[in-house]
C-alpha cells in the first residue's frame, strides 16, 4: 500500500509507492566509467588556465601566481554565464510581463586539478578545499547588497546535468531569493511562529531517536533519508545542533565532522547505487537584506532557518506527473534506502 | 545579455540566457527510432488484453466485448499503481509527520492499438479518441467526492519517463490538490482579485497582438511559447476564449480546433527538434469540493481559472540549479523557439 507523506520543508507531498518498491540494483542509471574526455583540451587542467576566465579565488601552493598551475581548488566565472556581475540590476516591465536584467554571478569551482578524480574518491583534503572555497565565495558575495541568494550545487554525471567531465561545483548568485528557497524559509518561519522551535532541529532529534532513517552520524553531523524524500535514496546532511549559516561550520571544531559526513554520504551512495548520477545542493540562509515587499522577512531567521546539504540521486526520471504537479512518486521508502546505505560495505 | 522573466502563473522566474542561445540542432536528445520493443510481449497489443487489469473505458468497434480486441482507445488501471481506489482515504500522523494513505486512481490510457504509431503520426481520429477518453475519465472520477484533482499527462520517449514503448497517456487522481496546481490557482485568483480579469485570457490576448511568440492559431485555439517559458521550446495550447473546463471543448464546435492545435504543436516540435522526448500535461480546473482548510477555495474559480495543455520538451537536463531553486535556465528565448516552430516545413 502506498502513502502520501507531507514534506513540510518543501510544502509538497511525496508518494511513497511500495508497490513499485525498488531495490538499489533495480535502478539502471549509472555514470559511465568511460566518461573521460580529452584531457589535453580540458580547460580545468594545469597549464590550461588561459582557456578560462581569470580566477576569482584559489587555494595554491606558496609562490605560484594566479592563473598558472599550482592550485588545489580554483574559482572562475562561468564562460557561458546564466547571469553576470556586469549586467545592471534593473527591474523592468515588458507589456504585462515583469523582468529583471540578468544580474548576478555564475561561478565554477574547479574542485581538484586531477582530471580523473571524482567526488567518490575525494580525500579529506579535497573536501576541505572545496568547502573553504564555498565559504570564501559566500562571504565575498554577501557583501554585495544587490545579491539576495547564493546557490551552490554540484552535478555528478551527465544525467544530472554535468557538461564537463572534470570535477567541478557551481555557484549562481541571484538578485532575488529563488522560489524553492523562499518556500522553505516560509515553512520554517510558520513552524517557528507556532512552536518557537526550529523545524529541522525537531526532525533531526526525532530521526536520531528512531534511527530507522539514519545513514550515519558523528560528533556534530547527521546523515539521513528524510521521511518524505521526493527522490529515491535522497540524503540530507546537516548539523545535530541548530545552525543557520553554512560558513560557520567550515572551521574548527566542526570542519572534520562536516567532511566525514559528506564523504560518508557520497561514498555510501556511490557503493550502494554503483556510481549513480546525482545533484548535491547546499541550502543556506540568504544574507540579510532589506526586502521592500516584506520588511520583516529576516526577523528571527537565524533562529528558524537551518542550513543543510542535500544529495538527490538522478536514478528515476522526472516525468509528466512530477513536472506537472510538484508531487513526486518515490519507489524506494526512505527507511529502506537508509538501511541499504547503512549496511553497504565500504 | 540574459534576463529573469517572471512566470506569473507558476510564481517563479525563468532565466532566459541568450549567451547560451541554443538553436534546435544544438539539442542532442532525441527519441531513439529503434525503440520498438517486443511486440508480442507488449501488454497493449490486440490479443494481449489479458495481460492488463480489466478495462475501465474503451471506444470499440460495435459488437466487440470488453478486454478483447476491437478497441480504438482503452483505459485500464496501472498494473503498478502509485495510488489505488481500493485504499481508504485516511489522513493520519506518524510522530511529528503527516501522511495520507495512497488513495486515488492511477490509470493508463492506451492511445492506439498500433504499436508503431506515435503521437507525431496520430491522425485526427486518434486525437479525437484519446480526448474523448480523457473527458470520460475526468467526468467519471469527478463524481467521487474524495478525488480532488485529476492529472492527465503523456510521457513521450524514455528521457521523458516513458517506460513502455507502445503509445499511452496516464491519469493520476489524488485526494489533494497538488502543490503546482494549487500555486497556479492561487496566482490566477490573486490576479482576478486585483483586476477582475483572467490571467491567461490577458496573456493570450497580448500574445495574439504581438504575434512574436505565436506558433499557430485557428478558430478557437492558440499555440504559443510562453513569455517566461521554463523549458526550451515549451509550448502552451489553450482556448482563445475563456474556458475553465477541458471537458467542455471535447465536443462541437470546438473539438476539431482542439485536435488541429495539438496535432500542429506536436508535429512542429517533432520536425523542428527531430523527435524530442517531451511531457504533455493537461492543467485543468479541479472538480468543486468543500476544502475544509479553505471553504472559499472554489469561489469564482470558473471565472479566473483557465485550462491549458503544456508540452515540455526534455532536451535540456534539469540540474542542481533547477532542482534546488525552482528557477529554470532556458537557453532558447521563446521568441526564437516560436519562430523556429512557425517556420519549419511540415
Amino acid at each position: 500500500m502506498s502513502e502520501f507523506r507531507y514534506n513540510r520543508l518543501k510544502d509538497t507531498w511525496s508518494i511513497i509507492a511500495e508497490e513499485r518498491a525498488k531495490r538499489p540494483h533495480d535502478y539502471a542509471t549509472h555514470v559511465h566509467e568511460e566518461e573521460v574526455g580529452d584531457v589535453k583540451r580540458c580547460p580545468f587542467e594545469y597549464g590550461n588556465e588561459f582557456m578560462t576566465p581569470p580566477e576569482i579565488f584559489a587555494i595554491r601552493e606558496e609562490g605560484t601566481a594566479p592563473d598558472t598551475p599550482g592550485w588545489k581548488v580554483r574559482v572562475i566565472q562561468n564562460k557561458y554565464p546564466a547571469v553576470s556581475p556586469e549586467t545592471p540590476d534593473n527591474r523592468e516591465f515588458e507589456c504585462i510581463y515583469d523582468k529583471v536584467s540578468g544580474f548576478g554571478s555564475h561561478e565554477v569551482i574547479i574542485d581538484t586539478p586531477d582530471h580523473f578524480k571524482h567526488i567518490q574518491n575525494f580525500e579529506d583534503e579535497d573536501f576541505k578545499n572545496i568547502f573553504i572555497a564555498y565559504k570564501h565565495r559566500i562571504l565575498e558575495l554577501s557583501k554585495d547588497q544587490r545579491i539576495r541568494y547564493i546557490h551552490i550545487f554540484k552535478n555528478h554525471g551527465r544525467e544530472a546535468g554535468k557538461s564537463l567531465v572534470h570535477s567541478h561545483s557551481q555557484l549562481i548568485a541571484t538578485p532575488m531569493i529563488p522560489k524553492a528557497i523562499d518556500t522553505q524559509i516560509n515553512q520554517c518561519r510558520k513552524y517557528f511562529m507556532e512552536k518557537e522551535r526550529c523545524l529541522i532541529c525537531d526532525e533531526v532529534k526525532l530521526e536520531l531517536e528512531l534511527k530507522t532513517r539514519i545513514v550515519h552520524e558523528n560528533e556534530y553531523f547527521v546523515v539521513y533519508c528524510p521521511y518524505a524524500s521526493l527522490y529515491p535514496f535522497e540524503v540530507r546532511i546537516t548539523t545535530k545542533f541548530h545552525s543557520f549559516d553554512f560558513t560557520s561550520v567550515v572551521e574548527k571544531p566542526f570542519l572534520d565532522s562536516l567532511i566525514d559526513a559528506v564523504k560518508t554520504a557520497v561514498r555510501r551512495l556511490h557503493k550502494t547505487l554503483i556510481n549513480p548520477p546525482f545533484n548535491m545542493v547546499l541550502y543556506n540562509t540568504p544574507p540579510k537584506r532589506e526586502i521592500p515587499q516584506n520588511p520583516t522577512y529576516f526577523y528571527n531567521i537565524e533562529k528558524f532557518n537551518h542550513w543543510y546539504i542535500e544529495i538527490l540521486p538522478r536514478i528515476a526520471i522526472l516525468a509528466g506527473f512530477e513536472l506537472g504537479t510538484g508531487y513526486h512518486i518515490n519507489p524506494t521508502p526512505p527507511e529502506h534506502a537508509a538501511r541499504y546505505l547503512r549496511e553497504v560495505l565500504l
